[in-house]
């Protein structure tokens, strides 16, 4: 597989959609729907022989009765019909079809098998698939949807998934995080193109700055063809995976999934993580890492501190960071003085965790805290803990106090504090009440924090992962830098 | 330390609340503000020799002014006033001291130390100390608060905390996941009054259903009659433990929060589960046992069938359950016959986890799904996983379909099944995407649901924990029955 041809199929100039009606439930329909709204702006050409007209656009009776060329086709009809269709394709010379049509190999029954061989060997050397069983592509430079709100606004983000659901969530997720993609591909049963055929293209792809994958399991040879790609591109690329199907139980769901045969994850994990991939358990662990990795410096090591306001959550918190393998050392004495000067010593923590508790209240405290900190010579990044519940909650609302006026007030001390500072600041933002005015708080504050560059995680597990996880990563390319100056 | 002392403690007629000011954002007051808002109904009396009055009620320049009885007092005062508090306390007679003032044993110096010492030796046989540096007491029946927004509805969750932020934080979530508390005591430095004498009582209170505690280090010989109580306690209550400072950097933690001195977790964990005690990580797995514990009825083992839409969750669920000791056997060839009745073969997984695609969206299908799969021996307890953000998100949007309308005929078929089983069925019920709209719709669905005592838990992880946590309590129970019948 080379790269142009894969180029050419996630950048095709026209789109033919088969099966597509007025019923908006429908998979091909919800297809075009996708495609009108992300404003795709090569020729589209809707396919079905039963009706004249589907929202609002002609449509043609099949694929040879298309007058210009197609480049691409999304099909969503009946299996059984499927290599018709492939027959079809090969007669336009089209260059690749995505099949969303499911019942083939993933359903385990020799129909489903046969089907399934049926349009690879009418389509090899033709056209390439992409599924069958699958979302097919998300390409917001080339305007290609899959899913409503899916925007035209582009990333860094690849992801080549082999299931349609988490590449649907990843996309979505993705935008909320503001890690914006650069292609996703949900390639299903992969009978033709598979993992490898994208993380290839994406190693090399100018726009792609992290690599994530889903992966169930692979075909034969393919895992050696992944180790080489991953070889080739994690010195220059983050590349994450998620391998679904790590259990017995998880790997049996995988096979009635998409068919995948599973291998034993205790071997992925030791061979992947040797050439240097970010092994995840889930899409939030995914964009935690590519938010990291795209709003933060590197760091120059684990050690890190913690500024918050409480003391349980403070005994918690060191837990948890013990456990992902952030260490919390003891501020040295210098520093501790410097923080007992404006932080009373009742109710406190000097050491770290820094907790201000109600000191945190008062203007300045929070700035200087975390210039202080930062000053440790024991410490390499800061992690800055918000507490809209406490700070916005009840209390703001007892003590008369607009709770948006008390955050703007903390958010700008992180924002300034995180301007001159030359170690990373990360925050944690945890969800507060189900109460949707503090929801909308917490929201307004992850905004305001990441616009300017400070990334937020939803939890101190997760910024104790993400931030363990890119130091991994770090460390790893400044090793294979070292082996190319020798 | 008797039970009836803890209970007259628990139950005060009369309170004075010592340092109270016109300034909410101070200690004191907010005690007073909060025993306010609760409509605490006995003698409450503000104490302060430099005002006249705080929040529009007379104060008193001192306990011994106070004209009536003082049952309890609640102190926001300095460390070093600490001690002539206490000996006014005694000359009243007043039978316990509550000290929310910190700065104490907890601040790790010699004057620190010392106060404690003081406030201990001048109380000693004459009045008990709660404290100091913590939150005191939440008992909604006796309409006690210690922070706004605690509510006068009782429940039987009770919980004793090390931390003053955790037991606050647990009476809030309690409240939000409808898991009303019959005490909440936070218990600070314990210099007096410890973690066992509350456990005591709860153990024996009528009240409490379950009991949770929040310790971070005991004092010396406190294990020995933490694990008495244990044995005399969990074949009758669940006994939730949650140990704060389980790696080194957290017990350096916990020791600068309450000056406790840690053991080794290992040694906690071992003895304590011998013991039937239930070991947590945090307030959430807390109360996700307790809600399960108030709706369910016990499985008769660990055997799930996960019924949900989309085939890269079920794989991804598979695996968490696997993780958490859930399994998810086949379904048997006859309960397979069944749902491909309904459930159209393309795209789906009929299967464990049984994934409905688009069918769960035709009328008639989940209930059907649900009464299937509760007929199949292999089956122990369901797991019914919402999709609200696929449901009621973009889909709906583009079909003009009013979200709520789907989610209500879901949620009717749910609870319908639901009352027909005759085994549990709980219900994964994750945050959609970070959109006000679809988080409504979320809590929407989990008060219905939970209204008609169907459990929900805001992940797969989360439900599976306390699936298998609530498992293993039952086996114990039947276990210490057995014994108790020979």
């Amino acid at each position: 597989m080379k790269r142009k041809d894969i180029h050419d199929i996630l950048h095709p100039t026209s789109i033919a959609v088969v099966g597509v009606s007025n019923d908006q439930a429908k998979g091909a329909t919800l297809f075009l729907s996708s495609l009108l709204e992300i404003g795709y702006e090569g020729q589209l050409y809707p396919v079905n022989p039963s009706v004249k007209e589907a929202m609002g656009r002609k449509t043609y009776p099949s694929l040879l009765a298309i007058p210009g060329r197609v480049d691409h086709v999304i099909v969503g009809v009946p299996a059984r019909i499927a290599p018709s269709i492939v027959q079809e394709a090969v007669a336009k010379g089209v260059q690749s079809i995505h099949f969303f049509t499911s019942g083939f190999a993933e359903v385990g029954t020799d129909e489903g098998r046969t089907l399934q061989k049926a349009i690879s060997d009418i389509a090899r050397g033709k056209v390439r698939i992409i599924g069958p069983n699958c979302m097919g592509i998300y390409n917001p430079k080339a305007k290609i949807a899959f899913d409503g709100g899916q925007l035209p606004i582009a990333g860094g983000a690849a992801f080549v998934s082999q299931s349609g659901g988490l590449a649907t969530y990843f996309a979505r997720n993705a935008i909320q995080e503001g890690n914006y993609c650069s292609k996703v591909v949900s390639i299903g049963n992969s009978s033709d193109l598979r993992i490898t055929d994208f993380f290839e293209y994406f190693s090399e792809d100018d726009d792609t700055e992290t690599i994530s994958m889903y992966i169930e399991g692979m075909a034969d040879g393919e895992g050696r063809k992944l180790l080489n790609i991953l070889e080739e591109t994690t010195g220059r690329k983050p590349v994450l995976i998620w391998k679904g199907g790590q259990s017995d139980q998880g790997a049996r769901t995988a096979f009635s999934h998409t068919g995948a045969m599973a291998t034993s994850y205790g071997l992925w994990q030791t061979v992947v993580r040797q050439c240097g991939a970010i092994l995840v358990d889930n899409v939030e662990e995914m964009q935690d890492f590519i938010k990291l990795h795209r709003l933060s410096s590197p760091s120059k090591g684990t050690r890190s501190c913690l500024v918050t306001f409480g003391g349980g959550n403070s005994v918690a918190y060191s837990d948890i960071c013990a456990k992902e393998g952030i260490l919390l050392p003891e501020l040295e004495e210098k520093t501790q003085a410097a923080l007992v000067e404006f932080i009373p010593p009742m109710g406190t923590i000097r050491n770290n965790p820094v907790d201000m508790s109600a000191a945190g209240w008062v203007p300045g405290v929070i700035e200087r805290s975390l210039m202080n900190v930062a000053k440790d010579p024991n410490i390499d990044s800061i992690v800055f803990v918000t507490q809209i519940g406490f700070v916005a909650g009840a209390n703001a609302e007892r003590f008369g106090m607009d709770p948006k006026v008390i955050l703007d007030f903390q958010v700008r001390e992180v924002v300034s504090a995180s301007q001159r500072l030359d170690i990373p600041l990360v925050c944690v933002n945890p969800v507060p009440f189900e109460d949707l005015a503090l929801e909308e708080l917490r929201l307004y504050v992850k905004r305001e924090f990441e616009k300017n560059n400070i990334a937020t995680f939803l939890s101190m597990e997760r910024a104790a992962r993400a931030l363990k996880r890119r130091h991994d990563y770090d460390r790893f390319v400044d090793k294979v830098k070292a082996m190319h100056v020798q």
